[in-house]
C-alpha cells in the first residue's frame, strides 16, 4: 500500500487552494519572522553565549519544521526569497554540527557536557524534526549536503543510543525521531536507520522503574511494551507522534502483534478519548489524555499539534487496516482541531482549542490571584514553546499527502478536495466544491485497478452514478477509468455524544459534513452556554466570511432576570442562531464560544 | 429588637428535636473523641515541647467551639460526663493562662516572642471563640470563673490592639473577635468591650497596602472600610464573621451607613453569590468568593462553615432590617448546605459541600498525579483544621435561637420548628410537623403585641385561618393571643437558576418546601449528569429513612452505546428517578450526585 505524495497532487482552487494560498503568502513568512524576532535562527549559528539570548532546547525543532513546511511550499513554486532563507539557516546548521554529526543548538553552546544525558531535554525530539526537513530539503532542491549531514547525524545516534549505549537513556522524551528514522529510510534505502526505529519502538516498556525522570512512565508510553497497549495515555502529542511510528515499523515488517496494539490504541482515542472537533489531550497537566469519555469542553487542551498528529497516526493506519474510519478521523481532524488553530489571516496560532469560551469566568478567582486554567481567548504570533505554527504551515503545503492510496487492486480516495494527480500511471481529477457542498465529480485512470471511494462517516445519504459494493467504509468500482459523480446529501446535523461524556450532558452539536460547527457571543449575545436548539427545527445555509456556509436556526434563550432561583416556567424566548464553522472561533474578538449547545 | 433566646425555647419533637438528639447523643462525644485522639484537649495544658505533637495555631478555636456546644446541650439538660469534660478543659485553659490574661496554646508553648505579630495566625479568632465559649459555659453553669479569664484577655486584647498598638497588626487575619466582643458586651454590660469590637469593625480598609500579608487585602476585607462594601469578597468564613459583627456593630450604635452596607453585602450574596443550597464560597482557592454568578457545583467549596455563618448572619440582618428575605436565607442553609455537613448518624462531616459529585471522573489527569481539585466524596470524622464539626454542634443544640424575634409592637416567628416558646410574658406553641408538610398550628399569647408569621420564600400558595396583612413577607394578624392555623402549600417545585449562572444552563434543581433534593448514583445508576426530568410531570412525595420524603417521578436518560458521537435522535427512555434530600447524600457510599438535573 503507497500513497500519492503531495508533490504528485495540484491543488487549484477551493477551500485548501485558499488555505494554501494563505501559508505560503502569509504563514511562512509570519512564522519565520516570529522566529527570527526570538532568536531561533540566530541560535543556529552556534556563537559563544551572551546575553542576548540562551538557545532553548527544543528551539531547533521550531526552526526545521519550518524549513520542511517552507521546502514544501518550495517543492510547488519557486520562490528565491524563500529559498534564499531556508539555504542560510540550512548553511548554519551544517556548518556547526559536531565531526560527529551531533547539531542541538542548545547542547552545542551550553550543558555541552550534558548531550544524551537527560531524557527530558528533547535531543532527539530536534534531531527527528531536523531529519525530516532534511529530506524536504532534498526534495525540494535536489541538494543533498543538508540529508548528507543528517545522515552523519543518524549514524552518531545509532553509534551511541544503539551500538554504545552510552546514553542515559534510550527511549526519548519526546518521541519524532521514530518515525523520522522511517522516513529516512524510505529516502535513502539504508536499512540501519529503519532498524534504529524499530529498536527505539521496541525498547519501550522495558524501562517502567527509570530513575531521574521528571515525568511517569506512563507519561511517556513506557510502562509497558507498545505490543501490549490497549489505550492511549500520557502526553497526547508524543503519544500521537510515537504511535505513528510504530504503524511504520508495524506495516514494514508485517507485525501483526505491534498493528493489532496500534488498532487498539487508534480505537480507544476515536472512540473514547476524541474530541469532536478531532481533537485531543483532555488536560493541560502533562499535555495528557486522562481516561475514557473525560472531554471537558472548556479546559480542554486539545492542542493543534495532537490533532495534526492524529492525521499523521490516521494515514498510517491505513496501511495496516483497510477501513474508512482512519480518513474519517483524518477528516474531521483537518477540518475542526486541526485548523482552528491558525487564525482567518494566516498569522496567529492556538496551541490549546478548547470547545467552549467564556471570557467573563476566566478570571474570577479573587484569591492570590491563583486560577483554573484556561485556554488563551485569542490567538498568538509566537509562543516560547511555538511547535504548533510550524504544523500548520507544514500539513496544509502538503495536504495532498492525504487524498489517495493504492495497491496493486484498487487506488482509494480518502479525501475529496478539488485536485488533479497523476503518479505512475494513475491519473484522478477530482472537480468539486466539497465540503461547501457535497458534490463530488472524480475522472480517472487507475491503471487497472479498482476505484474506492470513500463513504465518510458523517454521511447518512449519497449517491453514486455507478455501480459500487460498499467495502469497509469504501464504495468500489470495477471500472479503472471514466468518470463519476458523487454526490453526499451534507443537511446541517444536530449530534449527541454518548451519554458518559458528562461534559456534553442535554448538549447537541451542529455539523455539516465533516464541519463542525459553533455558537459565538459576538453573533449570538451573551450566555450562549444558555441557548437551546431545537434538532427537528429548520437550518438555512448562507454563504459567509468564514470560507464555508454558515447555518442560521431559531433558538431558544431565558430572559435576564435579576432573580438566582426562581420556579422554572416557559419562558424560553425565541431567538436567531447563527453557527460558524468552529475553525472560525475567536477572529472577532474575545467572546464565548460554545460548540455543545443544549439541547430542547 | 431581640431575639428569644433558645433557652426559653423548648423542641420536643420533630426535625430538629431529632437533630438535637442526634447532636446530644452522638455528636458531641464523636468530637470529643476525634478531638482527643488528635491531642487537642491535651494541647490545653501546655506542657513543654515533647515529639509527641506540637499544638497548632487553631486548636483552640476548635476545642473553645466544643466546649460551647456542650454548654449550649448542658443548659437544657444535666449530663454530668459531659460537664466533667467541659470543666476539665476550662480548667486548664484559666490554669495555663499568661498573667496577663493571654491564652493560647501554641504560642504559649512554642514561638512564644511571635504573639500578636503574624496576622494570618488565628490568635484573635481563637480568642473569640473561647470567649463565646465562656459565655455559653456561665450560662450553662452558672460559674462565671472562665468568663472572669476571658474577660482578663479581651482587657488585655484591648490594651495590645487599641491603647498601645503594640501587636504588628489590628484587623485579624481571621475575624471572630468583633461578634465575640459584641457577645461579651451584652453578657457582662461592659461597654469596653462594645468599643473594641466597634474598633476592630472600623480599621477595616485603613491597611490596604499592608506589608507582610500571606493573602491580598479584599482576601481580608481590607481593600475598602466596611461601610463602603458593595459586594461579598475573601474567605467566605471570615467575611461571614466579619459582616455578622458589623450588622451587631450597626444594630446597636445605629449606624445606617453601615447598617446598608450590610445590606447590599447580604443582596450580593443571595441574589448572586449563593448556591441553590444557601452554601457560599465558590472555590477551595483562598476558601473564598469569586464573582457575581460563578457557581461551579462540582468543584464548590461551600464549606460547612460558612453555612453555619450565614445564619449568624441573617439572624443579625433581621435587627436592621424587618424583611423576610433574611429569615428566608437562614432557612435555606440550615436544611441544605449547612445540614449536608454531617451525616445522618452524627459521626462524620464535610468540611466542603458541593452540589456535584462525579467520582469516577475525579482522578483522571494520568501525568504526575496532579489533578483539579474536588471535594472529598465522603464525610471525615476530623480534619486536621476540623472547625466544622463543632459548628454542626453548636448551631444545631441552639437552633431555638432563630425563632423568634420581637419588639414592642410585634412577635416575629421566623422559623417553623415544633416547640414551646416563653420570654418576658411571651408565650409561643407551634405545634407542626414541618418541613414534612406546611401545617403548622401556633398557639400564642404575645403579651399586647401583634404576631407575624413570616411566609416562606418558596411558598407560592398559602392559608391562613385569621386576618392578617402582608408587611415585608410577614403574614401580620392584630390579635395578641389566639391560636392560628397556617398551611403552606408544599409541592414538590421544579426551580431554575438565573441564565448567567453558567453551570446551571439547561438545568433544574428539584425542591419542596425549604428542601433541596438531589439524585444520587447508587439509587438511579450511572450518569445522573445526563438524566432529564419533565417540569410537568408527576412528582410523588413518599416517606423515608431520611426523615423528610423522597419525591419520585418519571425521568428520562439515553441509552448506553458504544459509539462517541452520533445522530441526535430521540432515543430518551423513560427511568423512574427517585431524590432524596440534599442534606441525606453520600451517607450509603461513594455515589454519584446531582442537585441540577436537566431540564426535559
Amino acid at each position: 500500500m503507497k500513497n500519492i505524495g503531495f508533490s504528485h497532487v495540484n491543488i487549484n482552487s477551493g477551500f485548501w487552494k485558499i488555505k494554501q494560498d494563505m501559508v505560503k503568502n502569509v504563514t511562512v513568512d509570519a512564522v519565520y519572522a516570529r522566529f527570527s524576532d526570538t532568536h531561533r535562527f540566530d541560535a543556529l549559528k552556534c556563537k559563544p553565549l551572551t546575553e542576548e539570548f540562551t538557545p532553548h532546547i527544543f528551539w531547533d525543532s521550531d526552526v526545521a519544521k519550518w524549513i520542511e513546511g517552507a521546502a514544501y511550499i518550495l517543492q510547488k513554486e519557486k520562490n528565491n526569497a524563500l529559498l534564499k532563507k531556508v539555504e542560510a539557516a540550512v548553511d548554519d546548521i551544517i556548518s556547526n554540527a559536531d565531526e560527529n554529526g551531533y547539531f542541538n543548538s542548545h547542547f552545542l553552546v551550553t550543558e555541552q557536557e550534558k548531550r544524551f544525558k537527560i531524557r527530558s531535554q528533547h535531543e532527539l525530539y530536534c534531531a527527528g524534526h531536523l531529519i525530516e526537513a532534511a529530506i524536504a530539503h532534498r526534495d525540494a532542491t535536489g541538494n543533498d549536503r543538508f540529508l548528507k549531514a543528517m545522515c552523519k547525524y543518524a549514524d552518531y545516534i545509532e553509534k551511541v543510543f544503539k551500538i554504545e549505549k552510552s546514553a542515559a537513556f534510550i527511549t526519548p522524551g519526546h518521541p519524532e525521531i521514530e518515525l523520522a528514522l522511517v522516513k529516512l529510510y524510505v529516502a535513502t534505502g539504508e536499512k540501519r536507520y529503519f532498524e534504529l526505529a524499530e529498536y527505539f519502538i521496541d525498547e519501550h516498556g522495558k524501562y517502567s522503574e527509570a530513575v531521574g525522570e521528571t515525568t511517569a512512565p506512563k507519561y511517556n508510553q513506557d510502562d509497558m511494551p507498545l505490543k501490549d497497549r490497549t489505550t492511549i495515555d500520557g502526553h497526547s502529542v508524543r503519544a500521537l507522534y510515537l504511535y505513528s511510528a510504530a504503524a511504520d515499523v508495524a506495516a514494514l515488517r508485517g507485525d501483526k502483534e505491534l498493528a493489532d496494539a496500534c488498532k487498539r490504541v487508534f480505537d480507544n482515542l476515536v472512540n473514547k478519548r476524541m474530541y469532536i472537533t478531532g481533537a485531543s489531550g483532555s488536560t493541560h497537566i502533562g499535555e495528557a489524555y486522562t481516561a475514557d469519555y473525560h472531554l471537558p469542553n472548556r479546559t480542554a487542551y486539545a492542542e493543534t499539534c495532537a490533532s495534526y498528529a492524529l492525521a499523521l497516526f490516521g494515514k498510517r493506519m491505513f496501511k495496516l487496516d483497510k477501513n474508512s474510519k482512519y480518513a474519517d478521523a483524518v477528516e474531521r481532524v483537518l477540518y475542526n482541531g486541526f485548523l482552528s488553530g491558525v487564525s482567518m489571516d494566516g498569522k496567529a496560532f492556538f496551541y490549546d482549542n478548547p470547545l467552549e469560551m467564556d471570557p467573563d469566568f476566566n478570571n474570577v478567582y479573587s484569591a492570590a490571584k491563583r486560577s483554573e486554567r484556561f485556554a488563551s481567548t485569542q490567538r498568538k504570533e509566537v509562543f516560547s514553546c511555538s511547535c504548533c505554527p510550524p504544523n500548520i504551515i507544514r500539513l496544509i503545503s502538503s495536504i495532498g499527502n492525504y487524498l489517495y492510496s493504492y495497491d496493486d487492486e484498487v487506488l482509494y480516495v480518502h479525501q475529496y478536495v478539488n485536485s488533479v494527480a497523476n503518479e505512475n500511471g494513475i491519473s484522478v481529477e477530482q472537480i468539486t466544491e466539497y465540503p461547501k457542498n457535497g458534490s463530488v465529480k472524480i475522472k480517472f485512470n487507475t491503471n487497472g485497478r479498482k476505484l474506492a471511494l470513500r463513504i465518510p462517516g458523517w454521511c447518512r445519504k449519497f449517491d453514486i452514478d455507478c455501480e459500487y459494493v460498499m467495502e469497509n467504509g469504501y464504495a468500489v468500482i470495477s471500472k479503472g477509468c471514466g468518470t463519476v459523480n458523487i454526490d453526499f446529501d451534507m443537511p446541517a446535523t444536530v449530534v449527541r455524544a454518548n451519554r458518559r461524556v458528562h461534559d456534553n450532558a442535554g448538549r447537541v452539536a451542529v455539523m455539516r459534513g465533516p464541519v463542525v460547527y459553533c455558537a459565538e457571543g459576538v453573533d449570538n449575545g451573551k450566555d450562549t452556554r444558555n441557548i437551546r436548539i431545537d434538532k427537528k427545527g429548520d437550518f438555512e445555509i448562507k454563504d459567509s466570511e468564514f470560507l464555508l456556509p454558515t447555518i442560521h436556526t431559531t433558538a431558544y434563550q431565558l430572559p435576564e432576570s435579576d432573580e438566582l432561583y426562581f420556579a422554572a416556567e416557559d419562558t424560553w424566548a425565541e431567538m436567531p442562531l447563527m453557527l460558524i464553522p468552529y475553525y472560525a472561533f475567536a477572529n472577532r474578538g474575545e467572546s464565548e464560544m460554545n460548540v455543545w449547545l443544549l439541547e430542547k
